[in-house]
């Protein structure tokens, strides 16, 4: 293998801001999808610190104090939302309710960061847009599949450095493992998950967002189908998607449940970057047929060369302190509130206006 | 690297029928596109004769014959056309052009092999259904990025023995190398290669609709940019597309001259073919950043795991062979003459509908 070494790309880079005790506090609220888990330990990794947990589910709630010993079990919804030194709610409510419960946290004078997708209805996205604008709050959204992986964020620095000149076109694949009785029912009704390119593609459409260096862009086409689950009619197994960015950078993404039984991890996640001087590809989850599972490689073909990257281990994840800084200061370096909701506003979009094939 | 052995794959499989000498002869004309050399070489290999050879400029002829020394040059087309033992005449003319030489080819009793694009023009398209008609004779194309990949026909192997299932998706991207000072005026005039999309596209939708079994597709939505290359204004450098099948299958694909001057071939080829027990991954012409440059490898992931297999000097060309006798026993084993003239269709529907994004 040709391998490259990934400190050039790190130099520069700030450390995180190291943040005082009990300067910046967060409480989680609603904990229906697995990736509060994810939120909450990078939150606390990032210098946050966790004071309430509440799920209506006390099972929910207690298992998750099992993973978090410090957060204290709130007894109802009001005490976590009247607590003065809790500055942001994190959630991961049944799709459908996120933006039901962000809404509450900013009129609670809180921040918001929600398990992506945001919503499941443009109609939310536009309640959003209103009380984020008559609160002054931040309504947040943990696009794992970049921010929660080193890869992406090594390949988001080679394209800040021009290692592949500008980029072109940015292609997705999102493939995940169902594993359809360890979900919970609400995973199989349309209304409730919002449909595949509203689910999963939202981390494809962020990422081509950020990667291209996308304000806006138009859904061109969009497709999905139930090809082989008569069982869960209302799950779409299989979407994708072709977008048009402003600066006319194209993208197109698929996303699917397929993933088969002999993939050593939930699924093949690819990210190839095509620029004017070069191209990058990420296998974000793992290297497929190789001896060990091995994740988080990115490669890089430009005019020096073809090079591979193993980046675990070695950048972090920026975007969490970087978020926590944000929210203090009320900067918008880490992620402007306007791009989190570009994306859920495409990735709504293309559900809309999807044709189903199967 | 989980290695697979590629040999349970190709039992049952035929061997090549041997010609008797002279059994099936051709000749050759237009030497404007490479493509011809792969073209006469796997023809040769599969047991016919070459005999003529011509191109009104005779430098071209005369190099053609350094290569192939069995052939004989030809003072004129007349002189190939009125060959009795020719039985089919290949030939890789400007792409606008192909069409004409293969209408002539037919009306002089020839079969007719050309280099793809086939067409330009639909209306091309519907002059060779004409002739086809008329004389009886076919019209075949040198779909070589599936013909002429020994990991291409693995892969085909895999699916038809259902290691993956039931396909549903293939998704595939072209990039190609463009090096302007060596190719052609001809190259980078529109009218004359016919788009991008109807160019080094129609590989792509050949190996959907064989790949996915489709005989009937539909465009859904198609791009082409000039993103880079204001020299040749005329060059669309990028294009891609999103194909439906009659039976409900998709397909997108992306093709774009920027390979890096870095990459050790002059293409990142691969396929991705998604089915409802696995996926295949055929990385073509090189499997990036490896020590070595290895091409024809096949990735078979599945319920049994994920393997590797290097399809390299292990399938042969069967296409060639059995094409050689579609010919000879007018049957259409190797390819069906519908097959070949509905790829020619959706690459010139994909161009002709294409929203310039560039």
């Amino acid at each position: 293998m040709i391998t490259g070494d990934v400190r050039p790309y790190l130099e520069g880079k700030k450390s995180p801001v190291k943040l005082g005790k009990d300067e910046f506090s967060f409480s989680v609220m609603c904990l229906d999808h697995g990736h509060i888990y994810g939120m909450t330990d990078a939150l606390s990794r990032a210098g946050a610190t966790l004071r309430y947990v509440y799920d209506s589910d006390i099972k929910k709630a207690e298992a998750f104090k099992k993973a978090f010993p410090q957060a204290v079990l709130a007894r109802c919804e009001e005490e976590v939302l009247s607590d003065d030194k809790t500055l942001l709610i994190a959630g991961a409510a049944v799709t459908s309710r996120r933006c039901e419960l962000g809404i509450k946290a900013m009129k609670a004078g809180k921040d918001y960061f929600t398990d992506k997708a945001p919503f499941t209805e443009l109609s939310q996205l536009e309640e959003a847009r209103k009380a984020i604008k008559e609160t002054g709050r931040r309504y947040m959204v943990y696009y794992s599949e970049r921010l929660h992986a080193e890869s992406a964020v090594l390949a988001g620095y080679m394209i800040e450095q021009g290692k592949i000149g500008r980029v072109l076109s940015v292609n997705g694949f999102g493939p995940h493992r169902l594993s359809p009785k360890d979900r919970p029912e609400w995973f199989f009704k349309k209304k409730e998950y919002g449909g595949i390119l509203c689910d999963i593609g939202s981390h494809q459409i962020e990422q081509y967002l950020f990667f291209a260096g996308e304000d806006d862009a138009e859904v061109v086409s969009s497709r999905v189908a139930n090809y082989a689950h008569p069982d869960y009619p209302e799950l779409e197994d299989y979407g994708d998607c072709m977008i048009t960015g402003k600066n006319g950078t194209s993208n197109y993404f698929r996303v699917d449940w397929f993933t088969p039984d002999g993939l050593r991890t939930w699924g093949d996640g690819r990210t190839f970057i095509l620029g004017t001087e070069g191209y990058i590809e990420i296998r974000k989850y793992i290297d497929i047929a190789h001896g060990n599972v091995v994740k988080d490689r990115v490669f890089l073909v430009n005019g020096k060369g073809e090079q591979c990257f193993d980046a675990e281990g070695k950048t972090g994840f920026p975007f969490f302190n970087g978020f926590l800084l944000d929210l203090i200061n009320r900067t918008e370096n880490a992620m402007t509130q306007e791009h989190a909701l570009k994306a859920a506003e495409l990735c709504l979009k293309a559900e809309a206006s999807a044709v189903n094939i199967g």
